[in-house]
């Protein structure tokens, strides 16, 4: 496979306790846009994506497919993965995202490199996208998503 | 201030113990570039940018102003921030970097707005830029810095 295998910093996913202040300081005080919100029952979150940089009055539709975004994940519940996250560390970084081409095709490449994987295969992700999670073991200690953005899904 | 404040992301500050294993796994596996190496006596870290999405053969300097990059921390002593990080959590995201165009008017702006500074006043961060962080206490429990890279000091 050619390098680069990460296209860019798709996005940083943040645990917070209250999903509504969080996004609320975000816009206001850094001006950040919010692209999308859902529940993701599979992960047990609600969620907001934040998009970095947008002019004002830019629609959220003009951001290239490079765009770089803040996720900010609320728990449904206190057993889910972030539930339990929030209450041993606090607020903070929970992952990082990772734009890639081909998310079915790098597992494929890092599962051969000895990487140790969370997902063997592409879930669904936030505002479309198909996504798969890397153990924090095998990479330096942080949770590391592949993201395929819905735009590069041809 | 005109929004937005937050440009782009900068980067992923992430402490490692061994930075050169670190170097050489987030390159070979991930297709990451080196940008810039040095030590940073003031910050008590031996530390790594590495470009993300660099095209195989492209220079670092093509490199847009815009670049994201991957920040790998390998503190100096276990006394310093980045030791006493890895020894209470291990290796793992320590802080986000966010490119802004003005670090001072900008850290002006945060004080205005009742954000918690760790840098009073903007220091000097890596490649050449002007850099200042944000208490994680005041940013949902992540240390924030503001990036203003070296292009865009006029």
């Amino acid at each position: 496979m050619s390098l680069p295998i990460f296209r860019r910093i798709d996005h940083v996913g943040i645990a917070v306790r209250d999903l509504d202040a969080s996004i609320d300081f975000y816009v206001a005080t850094f001006g950040l846009t919010v692209a999308g919100r859902e529940t993701n029952d599979e992960q047990g979150v609600r969620e907001a994506m934040l998009l970095v940089g947008a002019e004002q009055g830019q629609s959220v539709s003009d951001a290239p497919g490079g765009a770089s975004y803040v996720q900010l994940l609320e728990p449904l519940a206190d057993d889910t993965p972030v539930g339990k996250f929030l209450a041993a560390r606090g607020e903070g970084v929970h992952h990082i995202g990772y734009g890639v081409d081909d998310v079915a095709a790098t597992l494929e490449q890092l599962r051969a490199d000895g990487i140790r994987l969370v997902d063997e295969r592409p879930r669904h992700g936030s505002l479309g996208a198909s996504i798969a999670f890397l153990h924090p073991k095998s990479v330096t200690g942080v949770l590391t998503e592949l993201v395929q953005a819905a735009s590069a899904s041809t």
